[in-house]
């Protein structure tokens, strides 16, 4: 049976939700899940949900948790919090993977240095599947690694390309790298590098990403360094709530617009559904030796059941394994690390 | 008089949008408009528009024109291309600013080595006023500049705080560095660097934004390199246009939704003429000489209209002299170029 190691105490909503999304995740995926954090508030709303016999939700007591301003450094020394001891069940084997919805880069600390890099993995990066018109994008790295040197980003391709295939079953991943134009030799000087090793590479290399292929379908993966992944991503959630934001202000002076909102609520409510990051529940740290699943800081119940349904299809399709496998069979010898 | 040259021979509806452009140009902004290219194509166009006789429609001819994959270094060497003529009318003090919708990398390559960098402008860069809920949000460099020095950055803020101040009339621009994380000491090696330089000089700079601010209108001013940049502007493009197919693949399907999409065409109309970038116009390449405006390569009459009108304000706010006094007195004498 799968064992799923959850931080209770990280996120918006926590505990409440985080303790609520173990209970969707026990009942309807059928894991162990180890609750991690205050014992006394985690069994409090496992007894209000009449759960707090459930064998499937089994409570791990920590004193402290990681605040959302915390240094990554700190993070590594508040040994106590729930963060650090859910990663410790994973480290120690006694869990098999970890979800958190608390601040990104404690569980990345958490996930790089707690339970470690898989082998041959140099550094574990962030992929994220973005949606397109025909199904979905990874893009990688968005936010694990700030200055990255060229081996690394093809390191991320072959992660990527993993990703791609086994969990979201797309036969043979066409591959691209982030650049400003459509030509070899377009970019920067960590582009202009990186393009001919990946060139090299056994991967489906198809050159020069846009800016404009992130959402358009062109590519399955877009390789970048940590920094542009990151500024992307969060550009284009801002974006969103921009979007949004502008449009009610259009609508709340006129009633003929108010109806004609109600009438597209069934479409709008669709459409949400794909983009909503609680939907697909959680993005993961590739390359970790177990997965470690990072869920939006707003996360809710059905994030986290969703996050930890993530985690256990990662353990199920023996990412890692396959993982490793491509790693030594995609990249040439003297390009490895 | 301002002295308008535009290169009739560039962009997806050229000549046809390019010339019905100048010619609502002249007629709205009574701007004397250089119309450069094809002199048979573009009189036959103003003749069918009864405007042939108009004295502040002036055809200027030239024999070639730039290709959307003409490499820029090509650019140079075609001295009888419609973009290279028209640069050469601004750079012989013929005409006041040069409009284009062609290939963005070559009408860079024009504004960099023909119109040339004004006094005190090491690189010029493009500068953009994105939308957010409260107004708009310089974000600079969006391309012009790919591998950049943190003395570069400065630059960039100053031009962007000169551009929020005279073009948007913002009175105090909150000026940030883009990075990923809030705190100082985040970010890559070229923000860390950056981020001192900034705070010594007389900007009121806020310190690192991060991808979310981009939209969110807490920041006026946002500073990258142009590779970053360019990525975001692109994504945020193509996250437009994914969001509004999905949609429409959603409503195919219902009648009621068609039918509120009806009742929100007028919402939905206002909206796009906020994002629309037919309604700004074009694109300013700060720090040119003179103003060097590009518009969107789909740009139609209006989207020329209106890059004519922007470069007029360029020209109007005296917007280049308030450029170079804010970048003798913006910067502390050591971090000058």
């Amino acid at each position: 049976m799968l064992k799923i190691a959850v931080d209770c105490m990280g996120g918006d909503y926590a505990p409440l939700e985080i303790v609520k999304g173990c209970v969707l995740a026990a009942k309807e995926l059928g894991y162990k899940i180890y609750l991690v954090g205050d014992k006394n508030r985690i069994y409090q709303i496992l007894e209000t949900s009449g759960e707090k016999d459930n064998p499937l939700l089994e409570i791990v007591h920590a004193e402290e948790k990681i605040e959302m301003n915390d240094p990554p450094s700190n993070v590594l020394r508040k040994k106590n919090s729930s963060l650090y001891v859910a990663a410790m069940l994973v480290r120690k084997g006694e869990a098999d993977g970890l979800v958190s919805a608390g601040n990104t880069g404690a569980v990345l600390a958490v996930g790089k240095f707690i339970v470690g890099a898989e082998e041959e993995v140099e550094r574990p990066a962030i992929g994220v599947a973005l949606p397109n018109p025909k199904g979905k994008t990874v893009l990688i790295d968005v936010g694990a690694n700030v200055d990255c040197k060229p081996r690394h980003l093809v390191q991320f391709a072959v992660m990527g390309h993993t990703y791609a295939q086994e969990i979201l079953g797309i036969k043979n991943p066409r591959v691209g790298i982030l650049s400003i134009g459509e030509e070899e030799g377009k970019g920067n000087e960590l582009v202009k590098e990186t393009y001919p090793l990946l060139k090299n590479t056994k991967l489906n290399f198809k050159g020069n990403a846009e800016g404009r292929d992130i959402y358009s379908g062109t590519f399955d993966v877009i390789v970048c360094d940590g920094f542009v992944g990151n500024v992307i991503l969060k550009a284009s959630e801002s974006l969103g709530f921009a979007v949004v934001h502008l449009i009610k202000e259009e609508i709340k002076n006129s009633w003929l617009a108010k109806l004609g909102t109600l009438l597209l609520m069934p479409v709008l409510n669709n459409f949400k559904k794909k983009a909503d990051f609680a939907e697909y529940g959680g993005i993961p740290l590739l390359g970790a030796k177990k997965p470690v699943i990072i869920t939006h800081g707003r996360a809710n119940a059905k994030a986290i059941k969703n996050a930890v349904r993530v985690a256990g299809k990662f353990l199920n399709t023996s990412f890692n394994k396959k993982l490793v496998e491509n790693l030594k069979a995609l990249i040439p010898e003297g390009e490895k690390v």
